[in-house]
């Protein structure tokens, strides 16, 4: 080692020393004749005091090596907000090992660039502290995940990352193989069809920290190469994941955030979270809970409400506290609100503060009775305001209410920051309908119905759940899983329903339909967004704070620039234009298989 | 949990109790009216007794439930070999899990199925206790290793592998990208770049195990991705790096070989390397040192030796304990060995066993007085033979002669197998001619020269040593590093010798010197090879052991018979054969940098 101490270690203890450090040139002061330096390395910061003569051609970010000697500060001089600032170093020597150009953005913990910027020079982002210690929390985070499983007898295990393109893969990223003319790898969405076949294979226990892929437009903070904390099991339920999934969670906010999250974790079906709050992922840090008004508005002659009770839909509303005094303003501002997230606007009455009476667009179409128990029936006081959504659609209404309490929570500061409100959303549906009649699978056709409807989802798909659980964190999934299918007879059904005839089966999904047949354990599985997981637990608000190097928006990487066009040459050592030798290698994914088949 | 216990945990200490086990039908045995099934799961395997009518319809790899009583077994039927050998398991109900169809291959240990089979129903081949011991081994492997750097402080740190395509680099697998129609993304080689930015960064200590994607032909055990163990460090020397390699290694074979690793682990430079073993990856397990006789053999008038000698080049020989006793078409097929690597034959004398006379073709065509002592010079005893090889380039002839080495152990039978012997191969070369008189980096340009030749390489290029190291035991190097340059004048005179221009070393390596302008520590790191690491630690003689789901040659996998064509959709989609926008963007990788340069 180049140094004798790390620079955020030295305290008074150490007075006396003669230390060696090495590290960067953090800030300069020149004091007459003396100059200080904050020297800076991963440990932290100490002062180094140099004779100017010595040190006049430091500038910021310079790498250097000092030898000096460690010194109580003089009375009145200690720093207490520093872990070093009762102790300063005095300089002997001094070596440049490198030196810094002008900076093209500030190293500085109070000052934070434009987002480009800090990527492009994101080794010099990197050096502050808030974002290194991000990184540093990050590895910290796989550390304790691993604690936990490896305590439970896990087995780490690699899964491939040059997959099988599948034909509906339409979000794969491809890969064309040299060796191989005409034909590609995809990179996989998830490991789940290779963890599915780990547990045929008897390991029982698996998981892996997955570099996951996903050529998706990217919203907001989407990367095109995410990483999940990937977990599946043999011989368990339910109760098993949920419990598993607990013990890693409440140990990474234990460590990581101080808190102690308090186990069990509250679990909420899927209907009662879209019921109370309008989501499959409530952010239960605060109340304002949606209550349906279907049925207290029978017969109402107000168009917008009468329409959706006839169709067999839904009217509901949620309240904000103290809305009644916002601005007509502010008031309009919600009609742009909801008009952005693609509904006509958001019905509104407010209550008078003092008399409580309703007024409003609304309360003119609505019945003196209807407006007189209206209050009452929402839980609103004198001074809220009420807004509600009806359609023809329970769900589509019940987004946009959802959408609002969060708006009002925001608006009306309801959020305390500091809180962890933590759930598992159960009882998902197994399906959905699609827009030509038949039925898709909410999470994926492997996903198990649950016990009560095992038998019987035909009768009614739309009502039928699954084995499927999600966990929630102040409004973020951070992780998702399912019970699988391991019987032959019910993915079949699952199959039928879902209008998938068994030639299709065996083209999309045939080498794990083959595995299927050997004994498949019952199985089940979750997997966290790490980068999301890691992300809250930073306090951080998009996860390019918990990536090291991430990309811009459309996949960009503003440090290297890529992607890039290829050159003539590459284009054809890859074989990117050949036409694949055996077209028939297209169909099919492993039909020709078993020597003898029987029926199971 | 589906069951209380694990198969393979019971013990006559668990006599009388009832237990629920979930597992696998490994082995069934009928003895009228009583069924004796093996049943196995990840934990090991148990005896269990069904009467006859619960349990003829199970067969082999059936996935089955059992609630049993645990019983010691009759006196005299005990298995000593078997951990749960004591018991047995009396069945008292039994369910079904899943059946299996006939298997396509045996899943039995005693029994290896062709590789093409074992791959393609991978799932059962890791039923079996060695190819899933493989997998759990590694497991524990990843663990041991963390272990090692969590406790010295390293940060697990991921870098992108969507990252960018470098003008030389024909062997990098490339992906389009849909959003940026024309332009693609490559899979790294290995996270060099990026690593040595995270120094820049100051994250000082980083660790990753790291996959990492080549597209090259397939020689015997190559996969087109594969996973190395990733390290770099800042203020570093040479020294620090290989102490933090032999811990990592001795703890690794401490606890998952048996093995206690002398440390520290012998040096020996690369020079001596190839003038004793002819090999950069000596195998030390045994002696068969070469020697050299190009002095000895000055004047001789034999013409191979001759003109090697007159060309500057080198003789020397290996000599083969008992060779003598060959038969002629053994020696015959020494010839045949040497021409299939490419050499023109192998010259050879053999010692008469009794009297020690010299012997065979080359023998013929020495002086009496260089026969006379050559058995001396070489250590070579009556009975032995002497190879020979001679070239004008000294590597040549080294090469050829510790292959010669390495099939004179196995010939000879002279390798211990259960031995382990351990190396550092250090001070390697900076520099290599290249065909057109120029020179190339041995390792890659960043490497540092060492404190001897910093100032003066220029001066010898074929002389001047790196601070390079590899790792190498029983003749297969299983990781390598080097310290890094970090300064910039250092930098520009390697690209000097090397015939890179500015403009060039900019448009290959543009942001790696771009953020070496601001600081760069002195750093310097490591990489294992993790599948041939564990390859070893678990005994196996092929990387595809250690790997879950490996592919064969031409990087076809039989499980899901990637890579495949794809459809005219896909192509359209994923942009593949759209022009860039922008070609612009093709040169140079950030040279549009700082906003202000000075001279540094």
């Amino acid at each position: 080692m180049i140094r004798t101490h790390n620079a955020g270690s030295l305290r008074a203890s150490d007075a006396g020393q003669t230390v060696t450090l090495a590290g960067w040139v953090a800030r300069r002061r020149d004091h007459g004749g003396v100059i200080f330096v904050d020297l800076r390395d991963a440990s932290g910061v100490v002062q180094v005091v140099f004779r100017e003569e010595d040190a006049h051609a430091l500038r910021n970010e310079y790498c250097v090596k000092v030898v000096g000697e460690v010194n109580a500060r003089p009375g009145g001089n200690e720093n207490p907000d520093l872990a070093t600032g009762a102790i300063e170093v005095v300089a002997s020597e001094l070596t440049v090992l490198s030196e810094a150009a002008p900076l093209p953005l500030p190293v500085d913990d109070a000052t934070s660039s434009a987002d480009d910027l800090r990527l492009k020079y994101r080794y010099l982002d990197l050096r502050r502290s808030g974002p290194s210690a991000a990184l540093r929390l990050r590895s910290r985070a796989n550390q304790i995940a691993r604690e936990v499983l490896h305590a439970r007898d896990f087995n780490e295990i690699e899964t491939p990352t040059l997959t099988r393109s599948t034909p509906e893969g339409a979000r794969d990223f491809l890969v064309p193989v040299r060796l191989q003319p005409g034909t590609w790898y995809a990179l996989p969405q998830s490991p789940q069809l290779f963890k599915q076949l780990l547990m045929v294979a008897g390991l029982e226990r698996y998981y892996q920290i997955a570099r996951c892929y996903r050529d998706e437009d990217f919203r907001a903070d989407r990367q095109p190469e995410f990483t999940q904390l990937d977990i599946e099991m043999s011989f368990v339920t339910q109760d098993d994941i949920i419990e598993l999934g607990e013990q890693i969670v409440s140990k990474l906010w234990s460590e990581l955030a101080g808190y102690q999250v308090q186990l069990p974790i509250p679990r909420i079906t899927w209907t009662d979270a879209m019921n109370r709050y309008g989501s499959d992922k409530p952010d239960l840090r605060y109340g304002v809970e949606l209550r349906e008004l279907t049925s207290y508005l029978q017969g109402t002659e107000f168009r917008v409400f009468a329409g959706a009770i006839a169709a067999g839909g839904y009217v509901g509303a949620v309240v904000m506290p103290g809305g009644a005094s916002q601005t007509r303003k502010e008031l309009d501002g919600w009609q742009d609100w909801a008009k952005a997230r693609g509904a006509r606007g958001l019905a509104y009455v407010v209550l008078d503060a003092e008399t409580g009476e309703p007024r409003g667009p609304v309360a003119k179409n609505l019945s003196a009775e209807h407006l007189s128990g209206l209050a009452d029936e929402v839980g609103a006081k004198p001074g809220d305001a009420i807004f509600f959504a009806a359609a023809n659609e329970r769900r589509e209404a019940q987004e946009l209410l959802g959408a609002a309490r969060i708006e009002i929570a925001k608006r009306a500061k309801l959020i305390d920051e500091s809180a962890w409100a933590f759930c598992w959303v159960v009882d998902a549906p197994m399906f959905e309908k699609t827009d030509d009649g038949g039925w898709t699978a909410v999470h994926h056709p492997f996903t198990s119905p649950n016990d009560e409807w095992i038998g019987n989802f035909e009768e009614a798909p739309d009502r039928a759940l699954a084995y499927a659980y999600d966990i929630v964190v102040n409004g973020n999934e951070i992780g998702g899983g399912s019970v699988r299918i391991h019987r032959a007879d019910v993915q079949s059904r699952v199959f039928d329903l879902l209008g998938i005839t068994p030639e299709e089966a065996q083209d999309k999904f045939g080498f794990l339909l083959e595995a299927f047949k050997y004994g498949p354990p019952p199985h089940a599985g979750i997997a966290l967004g790490w980068d999301r997981t890691c992300m809250l637990l930073s306090g951080n608000e998009s996860i390019r704070e918990v990536i090291a190097f991430p990309k811009t928006r459309g996949g960009y990487d503003p440090l290297t620039t890529a992607p890039t066009p290829i050159t003539a040459q590459q284009r054809l050592e890859a074989g990117i234009d050949a036409k694949p030798k055996a077209p028939a290698a297209a169909a099919g994914t492993g039909g020709q298989a078993a020597p003898v088949e029987h029926s199971n």
